[in-house]
């Protein structure tokens, strides 16, 4: 009941024990275009290029940023936790010129901020977090897609922590890459990372696209573009690898394309209403469980992600000695926090397969007994009950 | 029975779905540092790095050559196929001085060829493919180590087509970093690239080293060295994450970490010499059953890998048709083949839970009878009979 990675969804695990098959194998391709279609609504999106980056939540992030960022472009962060930051990180390796718009941890940047960030900044890129787990806040989205496109820039959305969870509207929205990860509200194993790309940005992309050596005809001087810094998050090669051309790349991650496949399966047959909805119960009643039990919120109450919920450690309570006893004696993980949280909050997550009422119930019926009997005084009984009634709450 | 992807040993699959487990669960630490131990004997090393990276066997390619690659730096590649071509196409992006020391595909690379170029090119790194499933040629180590050490170069080795089925002696070669894959000779599934790295290259990452804002403590004047291009490949931060210090990076793919260690376990279990004499027998079986159906075999016998056969397509006979009949009328597939080979040759691997005498045996027998429909004129049970004899040579 962490922050993910998370418990995955039994058919999740299921699908990933299943044969493996060539990656030519028409049987093989066919589950890819499903995983491209599966994608699209989850995306909420009906862009084509919609597919699987082989490596965690991160590689996704990365293969988004240094296909469409040459060095010396400007990009301009929307800043408001860890994860802002390390959009940062890998921005600078990049190259680019970072400038950023920075809220505070516990807000998010207003959107009349971020308007005076772009028109000061003029970048090519606008890159944000949707729901920042560092914080377990989520910017508001409405509003920036349009600011970009007034300002021909493109709009990059991390949505590793929501997606599965919280709406995500990449058309909507106006963005033009948007990238997931499988190990939180999704339901299954971190390792591949879903990702969606406008044709805009798709265009910019193969502009700068490279066809290796030994499977191409033309020469190196064909590309128009500056080449992409990676080869394997050359998002031009893997929308060759992944379109009817079928070029080789790398060796798609054939395990975890089932494991993605399933986990859009069992979230399209719940339904993304029911599924948003489900999320929304969770964090509300874990959030009241939470104060029922004496304990302040952190962050701002407007903002906060539907499948994260952070609770400030009360004075006296030694927070490492709660989520130890929290594992040994209930097998319930809760999160840590970073940066300037570090030791101040507990993460509680209710995510994908774990959002659900008798998990949220049970983990704030551990926490009460384990605060308990740390000496923490609080009357037995409140936070359960108080978490019910929010969960059946219209 | 193409040259990987392969069909998974089905312990591997079964590992595969267990339940996940916290990132920083003591039960998951353990794993981690069970498959460090497990990988070193199947590197033939005792480099205390030896560990994963989360990506297909080109995500650790990558990551070995941008973690040790400045550039500007001269990378002298041993190129004998389309595999050294991704070689200089990584390096070239990295922005690397590439120089090549070449073979013919079908041949490898003479040392006395490689001592010339090294002194020649005088590279800060000497990069070289194992075995290169292009041509099914694995070049010889023996030496090149010594002249690295010599030259003070660095020598990667990219081991993914042979690590699992023949000798990798990674502290014997001298080598510096050697990475490979799972989905070939290892049995496992494509998605994770086991790694080992000495404390020489060890020390020439960690100067480079980068810990993200919002973790660290220091300042970005701390790092002496030039920042690692990539923030998901820096070995760097992987080690760390590795290391006792556990500092966040990606999310572990937890279900392909269980898959790797399940890959080394059965592979342990098996024993190394008996695993390499298994896949000795598996490709001289194959060979000779291919002879034996009067197929031309492609490349230099002597330095033909084990676990990869190529045989010409016999004039008059259309190649994927052939291909075609195999996967649909016995569900076996075989491989197709790239650049200057594409159309003239097919390719027969044996690897892992492939190389197996009963799949040999009837994967030949399958296409005599292909062969047969097709109108290609052989002696009916030729081929099977010789495989059998093969296998059963000393």
């Amino acid at each position: 009941m962490g922050p993910g990675p998370i418990n995955a969804h039994p058919r999740v695990l299921r699908a990933m024990s299943a044969d493996l098959l060539g990656q030519f194998d028409p049987e093989m391709t066919r589950y890819m275009n499903e995983v491209m279609a599966l994608y699209r609504p989850i995306f909420g999106t009906d862009n084509r290029w919609t597919l699987l980056v082989d490596g965690t939540a991160r590689a996704g992030i990365e293969a988004a940023l240094v296909s469409i960022v040459t060095p010396g472009d400007t990009v301009l962060v929307v800043n408001f936790g860890r994860f802002g930051l390390l959009l940062k990180e890998i921005l600078g390796r990049i190259g680019a010129r970072i400038e950023t718009v920075d809220a505070p941890w516990g807000e998010v940047v207003p959107l009349d901020a971020i308007k005076q960030a772009i028109e000061r900044s003029q970048p090519k890129v606008l890159a944000t977090i949707h729901g920042d787990t560092s914080t377990t806040m989520a910017q508001p989205m409405d509003g920036i897609g349009a600011l970009c496109r007034d300002a021909d820039a493109l709009l990059y959305v991390d949505a590793t922590a929501t997606i599965g969870g919280m709406e995500i509207a990449a058309d909507a929205w106006g963005a033009d890459i948007v990238t997931g990860g499988l190990q939180k509200c999704l339901g299954g194993s971190s390792g591949s990372a879903p990702i969606t790309i406008s044709d805009r940005a798709a265009a910019l992309i193969n502009r700068r696209k490279h066809i290796e050596l030994g499977l191409r005809t033309g020469s190196l001087d064909d590309v128009d573009g500056m080449i992409i810094g990676s080869n394997y998050f050359d998002l031009g090669m893997i929308m060759d690898y992944w379109s009817e051309k079928r070029l080789n790349h790398h060796t798609e991650a054939t395990t975890m394309l089932y494991g993605a496949r399933e986990c859009a399966r069992i979230m399209l047959e719940e339904g993304l209403a029911a599924r948003f909805s489900r999320h929304r119960a969770a964090g509300r009643a874990m959030s009241a469980g939470l104060r029922a039990l004496g304990l302040a919120l952190f962050g701002d109450d407007r903002f906060r992600m539907t499948n994260v919920t952070a609770a400030y450690i009360p004075q006296g309570i030694e927070g490492e000695r709660v989520r130890q006893r929290m594992r040994e004696d209930f097998e319930i993980e809760i999160g840590t926090a970073f940066g300037p949280l570090a030791g101040k909050v507990w993460r509680f997550g209710a995510m994908g397969y774990n959002a659900r009422k008798h998990k949220i119930l049970i983990t704030l019926g551990a926490l009460e007994a384990v605060l308990r009997a740390e000496g923490y005084g609080c009357q037995p009984g409140l936070a359960v009950e108080a978490a019910l009634s929010a969960w059946n709450e219209a």
